[in-house]
């Protein structure tokens, strides 16, 4: 079979990445690293990133211009599958969320002077940054409902609010931060994005949210913070006022294929640990699990799967590329409940076929089944996306048989 | 969005296939066509080939010194989605099954004697003809039994047998037959495929077999049949002695594809009726069912579903036209059921949201509800191919991760 | 294992009752029984009846006074599901839909003159009836909206409107028809049920619907009918003015139970007739489909479905008996989805074990199959269902757990 | 609605715990207690211990000899339920897995002796146990297959073997373990239970094995230990030499109505949860997610799923009371699968009506999301119990509607 996406680049970067992985990161599945905190691994890992350098494979996302190989978003998309395979390629690789979105956001939209300050480290990997919309007060289905405000106040902003789920605060060098600076204007204009250096008075760091009793640190954390009267300049306006949905908006485009293409990545190494373990486990002396007709359920339904779903979000993204991001708005909201739910069956089968092992951190299947399942619920839960999708549908309706 | 299969001639045949059934053929949707014999609908049927002809659009299956259009597989595979879309598409393009298959075994396969008297006529629509495999008193699922026997005598074979599922066999021309011709060799070389002139004495027409209540006629029927002793000449075999299920294979290969692209255009026809009328159909004064989240719901995962599977046949479709069907076996497989199953979850949505009319011949989905449960049974039940694909991923074991 | 609603009549009449299927109501599901139009078996059907009055088994829904066993709903729904293993038991013991509503509905609310009409020759099986409610018009999820009125004229109502899913209106001697009779009453105060003899001038019958293909007829049918000025005695009302929803719910609840046994006497009887069939087909020399997980996975499903269900419907009715319909109105929501759903799950897997088989008329399932698919939309669809059952629950939340 | 299981037992007694409930546990639920350590809330909840044996509550699965209630296994279920409404409920009452599991055990099979030494103190809740039988070395769905040994040597038993999954052996007095001792008998009747004190030389606890990132500790925790040369009295053998299967196999009935009612307290609790997060979460100033459809169906459609499955398991406890386990085999692997996937549906409906919340630890859902994946597998994984049962259904086959 061809891969109707493949391009040179791909052809050429693709091998030496899965070499990668085999050489360097596979290793690291180990139940300590899989079950411990971040920063008890990272230095190992930033050991690994230099070894990336070396190899010519750092900055994978970014422009020549910048030092990156100038990928189509197609191209990345592939090779963010690749990185996913294992559950720390993508920060091995400096392409780890939130940060590939926000130097995206900066790339495009900051002012010369912010993408010296904040853009250029976070591109070489030496800051980490994190994005902070989420409010516990409001329902993330209707983001307009936000209560963090940010005042003028001569030159500065002064901004105020209650954060969740800001990832990987905890170390980040800098927030960007989604404030209602515009609250007369129509309500997808009232918000913007401001930078926050997170050693300014007033930041509040107050806890890594234990999410399915990990509280985690580090990259691999959800913080809850918040803002008490912080001041900024108005010069760490990201974009226009008001544009805040906009940015964010357009954030989502790439960013949900770098998302579902993580998910394909976790589902297609599930698929080949659920393989690898039907062929070796024997269940009588000369029978193995792959001789049971349930697992060749599990096997045939993940199959058919994993390759459809891979052509929907690669086909999505090459229009992107051709199109943008706003030509390919239905597709956008369509790939991202569909990869996610996908993803979490094929990972809860893969831990089926491996029983009692399935659920240790002998093996990285139980690790992607407690912290993936957020994928349902953020960037938009399962039900917002339908929802939003099938209004548009309808709205814009034009029948493909008519 | 672009359509990444897209090549001139698609772009050219398709608006005016699609024009052809907005003009002629959505019109046939009657109840009484619906539900009526077959019988009495096929001479405005083959009235409205005649302006297939007109319009110069009749044999888009065949290669070009046939007078086709020589379309590869995947080109043709968009084609027979856009057939699909009426119940009657197929039938007045002549590229119905079982003919269509038939015809590509015969211009493969045939002598030319054999070509001249019966894949002519076929190729112009002047005959029908049907495949007579399945038998009753064998499972499906081991077309390794096989009670039917071809003996020869002097230069002809005497076949006896008894068949049934022998699909259009009611007004038929010919049948091909597969019959044991070789008891004594390997289980996979035993049977031919033979042509069979349905006035042939000994050629036993038992009833067309009522399904889902309709026991249907002529081309819409599915038929039990005996051979009795029936003698025809050895020259009619098609292929090589014992090639019966090599052939059998080969012909399921586009076969799949023709078979699935007619899946996905019955799903997207519904789609597009449950949109219609999601839109139409008021639920109080000023609200349709289009303002209800189940109906979201629906119209978001039936997109999601129809847009990936028809990337992942199609994708199929091309890799055959490359490197022939052998080399695409899993793909084959893998297609058959996840399309299958598709097809009926959107077709049950469509009927949902048109409530009691779902359920009526007012509109054609309750014609394909009906009439498509056997998609997930004939050329291979659903567990007969995840168990087949299955096997073949953990023989041939080659993780896409490693 | 016991049944825990067993009552002392409960195991007197269930072995008859099986006994009567066994020898006389089985062996009538030949494909052309099940194909065919209502009329022709009927004869056959009303000898049956013969036989079951000489069993004394006859009018097995009525209170002793009238001539029946004065079961309980939750004895009753036992025997509905026995009866319902059979396509024909509920006719053949005149028990079925739509005269057992009618029956009970004129039992509790129409006058002595009304019931000596009307009501005495239904229960002794001499006519049949039928219930004039949903119009094609109006979406049936929201049952307020509706257009056949009747409004006074001297003594007599002057009925117009035009209704559909009218089932078994062919062939019967009356009809309940809901019409509005206080169109400036409360939404749900609006409409009346009145008697209209089916002989009376200016009722229109325009068609059965053909549904799945089939038109039908006589008392397996669906019409569409129109009431043009149809004039009736003002005491042909059944209840008071404006009690027409109010009575229509309570028709629901004992309705809901018998609709929902039948469905659990049809899912047990598709998982009867799918363990036979595994136990009996060969896939090999030497085993059966019952050999293949697959099949395990279908049989173990569907029984613990079946089982939880049943158990589920009885106990609502057990709970109606005591409390009466509207103190279960959640469970009498919860039911009707869960039940239909279960069902139809279990006939599709009864069809897929049966392969080709499965979509015959030589077994019962395919009928099932195309039928039964409306449980899930008439009485209110699932999606009604659902919201209804849910808002409910959450209007009078009381949490179990606290 | 009544409770068809109701007692007087039942209801005087379960008032009264979920009172305690009430009062006492829920208030445990905070992050740190359900992200932490065992040890560390250990204290605290014996602490809650006192207060139970205070209420008269203590010992509620003892007979009234031992000082309990002499609860039949159908009011124990009852109550297990409302225990497991949190997830600390079934530890405080002294009820918990495994410790009532070997509790059964001995007092049904074990000596005097045995009885004085280790039944008492556990019934005591003076120390805890475990059950040592699954192997890391062979598949958990072939029991038979078993390295562990016990060879005697003169009033000894010698035991070598490896296991894991030995839950809650950090801490425990004594482990029962299941070890070969007649290799040459049956295959089910190669193995014995024997009882192994803790602190015998030679036991070699290796590690609490991380489960979904959590190693744990104590009661939390699933061991994996190794048996070398552990030198025990042939008195310590539990039962007669080679029952250890037939054991096993008794432990489990009474065992599978303990799981499976705590899977359905937990179902409940997170319906009951999943509502009133409905009712309070606000998408507009107006609106709650209670309005919304989607939420609808995923209430609908648990209540439904928890109340079926409910009278199923109590009706399955019922008949054990009544008839033993051995005549409910059928029942007791149809609930093992059933429930526990149930359970997962309903916690991850309520994990997604909870949006990012439900991910976190501030909420128990993520907590039961986590660690009860295991139910799917442990005590025979949903595969070995379909398998198992369908053969079951084959072997016996009693068609139900014959």
């Amino acid at each position: 079979m061809n891969n109707i996406f493949e391009t040179p680049k791909i052809k050429e970067l693709i091998p030496k990445i899965k070499q990668f992985l085999k050489k360097h990161l596979y290793e690291l599945e180990t139940p300590e690293n899989l079950n411990g905190l971040f920063s008890k691994i990272e230095p190992l890992l930033l050991e690994k990133r230099e070894l990336v350098k070396k190899e010519g494979l750092f900055g994978l996302h970014l422009s020549e211009e910048e030092g990156g190989k100038g990928l189509s978003l197609c191209e990345f998309g592939q090779i963010s599958e690749v990185l996913a395979y294992s559950p720390f390629g993508h920060f091995v690789f400096n392409t780890q969320a939130p940060d590939i979105g926000n130097t995206e956001l900066l790339h495009k939209y900051a002012s010369k002077e912010l993408k010296h300050k904040y853009l250029k480290p976070l591109q070489e990997g030496k800051i980490r940054s994190c994005f902070s919309m989420t409010e516990p007060e409001f329902a993330g289905s209707n983001p307009v409902m936000m209560g963090t405000t940010a005042i003028k106040d001569g030159s500065d902003y002064i901004i105020n609010g209650h954060k969740w789920f800001t990832s990987s605060a905890d170390g980040a060098a800098f927030a960007v931060v989604m404030a209602v600076t515009n609250p007369e204007a129509a309500p997808h204009q009232r918000a913007s994005q401001i930078i926050v250096p997170l050693d300014t008075p007033g930041y509040e760091f107050i806890r890594n949210i234990p999410i399915m009793g990990h509280a985690g640190d580090g990259w691999a954390s959800h913080a809850e913070v918040k803002y008490n009267n912080v001041r900024v300049p108005q010069t760490n306006l990201v974009g226009e006022e008001g544009s805040g949905f906009k940015l964010a908006q357009e954030r989502l485009g790439p960013g949900r294929i770098h998302h579902c293409m993580r998910f394909i990545g976790i589902a297609q190494r599930s698929f080949d640990l659920m393989c690898h373990y039907a062929l070796k486990r024997k269940i009588t002396d000369d029978k193995t699990l792959g001789h049971q007709q349930f697992i060749h359920g599990f096997i045939a339904e993940s199959k058919a799967e994993i390759d459809s779903t891979r052509l929907l979000v690669l086909n999505t993204a090459k229009n992107i590329d051709e199109f943008g991001a706003s030509a390919c708005r239905d597709e956008i909201s369509a790939i991202k409940f569909h990869t996610a739910n996908m993803m979490l069956r094929v990972v809860d089968r893969a831990i089926q076929v491996h029983g009692g092992l399935g659920m240790t951190n002998d093996v990285v299947l139980s690790y992607w089944y407690a912290h993936e399942r957020a994928s349902r619920i953020y960037d938009g839960a399962d039900e917002v996306h339908k929802s939003a999708l099938a209004k548009n549908i309808l709205k814009n309706f034009n029948p493909v048989s008519l």
